[in-house]
């Protein structure tokens, strides 16, 4: 029987850990709920898993502990930052809060963010901006990793480049968690780990031999993660991954250009105040209509039922916030390791 | 041996069809190149072959010969319209005009348009503000249509949902034009007609079973196109055609929760100026590398080179503009019956 915790147990021992390990008080409190977050919300290789090598970070000095981000430009709707590496999830949510402030005033807000250290789970942010009423979407990439070719391509020029969309409706927000490529760094480094194939030939080997095996991601030269679309309409997946790229490193004016800086973000979040175009309820009228349109669709053979992005997510975290949060194997321990090295005590299990 | 036409004939001709046919002058002096554009750049769906039914639409009064939009809301740096069924090549090139006038101000523009009329080609507006160093995303869904179904479902609930996003760099600008579908109403449309077959299976009958027969759209009730990603991984499409409903009509107010008004488009705009953020030539700096790196990738077996998007839409431009534009076959004779109708003289292939 897997161990299970309360969220707020989490987020109490992520806190200590990080104001142990030097991150400023006020960052590992706002941070340490977002790492439980993904958790909840069952992205399990974006939450607490993540905090050991965040705190090997701050030990190293790749992630900055402490300060603001310098602001390059400021035009009320447009703001851009050097995060400084300073941490990505703190940096992140910071902005998304500024921009439902800002857009409040001008309609739209959207901040550039360059030099983040890692950002963690997209998702997590998005709540931020729809429980005020507004549409956000957020997207980030890391000039310093490359695991996606181009589409004909054999060798990696940019990450998956995940793409996040919170859009509110009268009930549970549409949240929309995709990336460019087929499948994510997470998955397939957890699955290689554990000696597992993918479920389909959603990767290429350095000759271009489509593969499910990811190792061939470990070779030298390495092979490389398929685009959205595959090799079959790839050329979908390779639009939306460039377009990301400039979104987050051309806007930001930092990126492949660049030297690499080690693991880290360019970061892009635009919010949308639905009062500034034709209405908030103008907007969920809508967004209900298509909810119900979807969830009322008949499913194909096998298909229990026809789900909105989000409704998963959702559910889990309900569960997980009544039940208990159950860990991925391994996260436990190697939370518990950096807890004896800080003198933080772990919680109880419930 | 297909006719060929100099560009500058082709747009006169369509001008002087779409003023004979009622839309005022200055709307179809805008739209007739805009018209041409698409077929120079060889999206042959979406050029040429669009006037005689935009004829017919200001012929039924479906769509509106004159006049502007109502404007809803306007904060500077977002705008609302109602295009009160106004062309939708005119309402869209002047919104993205607007838009770059407008982010040289406030960084961003964005600008959200409910009942336009069809739109056409999306990537014929994008050198509108990469010419002027801007950043543009470009999407439209047409509320009164469906073909798409969400994933896992079988019925259609939405549009292909286009997105085209262009990006400058300091040579040609990369022109994204994809849609959160594998193929396109357009396209599928046209392989019905004259009996043939889609490469894959890239559509689902109306029991969810995979075809490549554009016939199965046809039947009652309908098959459905399937997203992008397919049925392996089609919620990315998914995610994507969700993420363009909620721009195009949640944010425009205007949609399937409405009476359906004909074919049309809700539209959304939003140009980036570059020097609200880190600067044009940082922008460039990055998007020059990446491009760089694209083309320059060695290319999987049985794939010549490595392109960008973009890169054969403006190559087979500057064909066109030096050889003349060969026409797809059918359009230069129902062009001809309504030259006939409505008294305009038909230009000489050169």
């Amino acid at each position: 029987m897997t161990d299970r915790y309360t969220a707020d147990a989490l987020a109490g021992y992520v806190e200590a850990l990080f104001a142990a390990a030097g991150l400023e008080v006020e960052k590992a409190a706002l941070v340490a709920p977002l790492m439980v977050e993904a958790d909840l919300m069952g992205h399990t290789t974006h939450g607490l898993q993540l905090v050991p090598p965040y705190l090997a970070a701050l030990a190293d000095g790749s992630m900055a502990p402490s300060g603001q981000p310098d602001v390059l430009s400021d035009r009320g709707p447009v703001v851009a930052w050097d995060g400084r590496r300073l941490s990505g999830v703190w940096l992140t949510a910071t902005a998304v809060d500024l921009a439902v402030e800002r857009a409040r005033q001008y309609g739209t807000c959207t901040v550039s963010i360059r030099r983040a250290h890692h950002i963690a789970c997209l998702a997590a942010f998005l709540e931020r901006a729809t429980s005020n009423g507004m549409m956000i979407t957020l997207t980030c990439s890391d000039p310093s990793v490359a695991s996606v070719a181009p589409y004909g391509g054999t060798r990696a020029v940019y990450t998956p480049n995940p793409l996040a969309v919170g859009i509110p409706t009268s009930g549970d927000p549409i949240l929309v968690d995709i990336s460019a490529s087929i499948t994510t760094n997470g998955l397939t480094g957890r699955l290689h780990k554990e000696g597992r194939m993918l479920d389909h030939d959603w990767l290429i080997d350095a000759d271009g031999n489509p593969a499910r095996d990811p190792a061939v991601l470990f070779t030298d030269p390495p092979g490389t993660i398929l685009p959205v679309g595959g090799l079959d309409h790839g050329h979908k997946g390779y639009g939306m991954a460039l377009t990301v790229e400039a979104l987050t490193q051309a806007l930001a004016g930092h990126g492949r250009a660049d030297p690499p800086e080690g693991w880290g973000a360019g970061v892009w979040v635009q919010v949308q105040d639905p009062t500034a175009f034709s209405g908030s309820d103008a907007f969920t009228r809508q967004t209900d209509r298509l909810a119900e349109l979807c969830r009322t669709n008949p499913p194909r053979p096998g298909v229990g039922a026809v789900r909105l992005p989000g409704d998963g997510a959702m559910a889990r975290k309900r569960t997980a916030l009544a039940d208990g949060v159950a860990l991925y194997p391994g996260i436990v321990d190697a939370l518990g390791d950096w807890a004896g090295k800080l003198g933080v005590t772990a919680p109880d299990p419930i």
